[in-house]
C-alpha cells in the first residue's frame, strides 16, 4: 500500500497521482495543507527535509522528489507502462521532464502565488504568512514567494515566469505535431509531468493560450488528456470548486496586465 | 560508434566519459574549446541549443543533457550495469544526482571560474571574453559568469557555491558511512555524476576538504574511485597538465581568503 502525503492542487502532487491512477496503484490519502504551513510541520519536514509535496511512503521506505518517485512507480508498477521502451523516445521524454523540473516549476510558483491564492494570503496575520515564507529552505524560491505575493504580477519575476511557461508551450505546439504524446507511444511519464503545468495555465484564466486558434495541436493533446478516467480520478475530482473559482476569478481580474506579457 | 563533441576538463564531460569508459563503449571523441567559445559555434548549437558539452551523436541520434545522456548509456549498454536493480535504491542514487544537477553543478560553474581560468579570461581581448559571456543563453548562469570573472573569490555568489559544495561532501560523509557507494551495490550513475565536482574541488587546492582527517568516509570513497581503470582512461588521461598546475596555482593563492568559507 502505498500512503501519499500531497495537496489537491499543487502541481507536483497531481503528477504522482496521474501516474498512481493511471497504474490503478490503490493509495491512502494525507493531506497536507500548504497554505496554512503543513508542509513545515516538524513531523512532516522528517518525512520531506524539503519542505515541499509529494511524498510517499511504501512498504516502510520513504520517497521524495516527484520525478524520481514517479519513475520509483514505473519501476516498481510497469504493468501499464509509461516509459516508452525506444531508449531515444525515454531520452526525448526526459528532455520534456528536465525543462519542466528546472525551469516551469520555479515559474510556476510565481505566476501560481502572484494570481491565485495571493489575496488570500494577504488577509493572513502577517505573523503567518511571514513564518511560513521564511520556513521555505531554498533562499532564491523564498525570495520570489514574498516578492510575487507582495507585488503579484507586477513583480519583476512575472514576465521571465510567463516565458517559461510560453517556451514549453511554444516547444510542444513544434513537438506535438510529429506525434501524439510527449513520453513517445502513449501516454506516459512525460505528459504527467507536464500536464499540471498547461492545466495551472487554465486554471489562473489565461486557457486562451492553449486554445484551437493559438494552439491547436496543444489543444488537441489537452482534450485528449482530459479524456483519460485517469484525469478525472487524479485531477479534477481533488480541486476544490471555490479555490478554483477564486483562482480563475483572480485570473480574469489581472488578465489585462499578464496578456501583454503573452504576446511573441 | 558513439560520436562525443565534449570538453576535457567539463564536469559533465567527465560525467560521460566515465560511464563510456565503465562501460567499456567504444567512442571518437571531437573536442569543444569551451575557452575560445567553441560551445557557441552555430554548427555546433545546431546540435546542442543549450551552448554546452557534452552532446552525443549514436547511430543518427543526436542526445543531450549528460544526466539523460547516462540514463541513455545504461539502457542501451546495459551489460555493465550502472543502475541498482533495488528500486528504492535506484531512488536514492537519483537523488543525489538530481542534487548534484539542480545545486552543485551551477555552484561549479562559480568556483571553477572564480579561481581556475580566471587569470587567462583575464588576459582575452574583452571583446572576445564579453561575446562569449554574452552567449550564455541562461540569464542567471550568464551574470554568474560575469561577476565570478571580474570579482573572483570574492564575488556574492562564491560563499553560496562553497557551502554547496560543503552540503553535499558533508551529505556524502553521513551517506557513504552506510554503504560503500551512492549508486547502490556497486560503482554506479550517482557515484559518476557525482565524482567529477569532488575532483573539481581537488583541482582547485581545495583537496584538504577531502583529506581523511577532514571527511575519512569521502576520502576513502575518493581514493576506491581512483584506482577504477575507467578513472584514468575519463578523467585523468584527458586533463592537460599545464591547465591542471595553473588551476592548483590559482587555487592555492586564493585558498586565505576561501578557507574560512569552509568551516563549519
Amino acid at each position: 500500500m502505498i500512503e501519499l502525503y500531497h495537496n489537491a492542487v499543487s502541481t507536483c502532487s497531481q503528477k504522482v497521482r496521474l501516474v498512481l491512477e493511471e497504474k490503478g496503484v490503490e493509495w491512502t490519502s494525507h493531506d497536507v495543507d500548504l497554505l496554512s504551513g503543513g508542509q513545515h510541520d516538524p513531523e512532516y519536514v522528517k518525512l520531506n527535509p524539503n519542505h515541499v509535496v509529494p511524498t510517499i511512503v511504501h512498504d516502510g521506505h520513504v520517497l521524495i522528489e516527484s520525478t524520481l518517485i514517479n519513475d520509483y512507480l514505473e519501476d516498481v508498477f510497469p504493468d501499464v507502462p509509461m516509459r516508452s521502451s525506444d531508449p531515444v523516445l525515454r531520452h526525448a521524454a526526459g528532455l520534456w521532464i528536465k525543462q519542466v523540473d528546472s525551469k516551469v516549476h520555479p515559474a510556476a510558483g510565481v505566476i501560481t502565488f502572484a494570481i491565485g491564492p495571493r489575496a488570500m494570503l494577504l488577509q493572513q496575520p502577517e505573523e503567518v504568512r511571514e513564518r511560513n515564507i521564511a520556513a521555505i529552505p531554498d533562499p532564491a524560491r523564498r525570495a520570489a514567494r514574498r516578492s510575487v505575493i507582495e507585488n503579484g504580477v507586477k513583480a519583476p519575476e512575472f514576465a521571465g515566469a510567463i516565458g517559461q511557461f510560453l517556451d514549453l508551450i511554444d516547444a510542444m505546439e513544434a513537438k506535438l505535431s510529429r506525434g501524439a504524446w510527449l513520453s513517445g507511444e502513449h501516454f506516459g511519464l512525460a505528459d504527467a509531468c507536464v500536464l499540471p503545468y498547461v492545466f495551472r495555465l487554465d486554471q489562473l484564466a489565461m486557457g486562451s493560450l492553449l486554445a484551437a486558434d493559438a494552439r491547436p495541436i496543444v489543444a488537441d493533446w489537452y482534450a485528449r488528456i482530459r479524456t483519460l478516467p485517469s484525469y478525472a480520478k487524479a485531477v479534477t475530482e481533488w480541486l476544490p470548486e471555490p479555490i478554483m473559482k477564486l483562482f480563475h476569478a483572480n485570473g480574469e481580474a489581472v488578465w489585462a496586465d499578464v496578456e501583454p506579457l503573452t504576446r511573441r
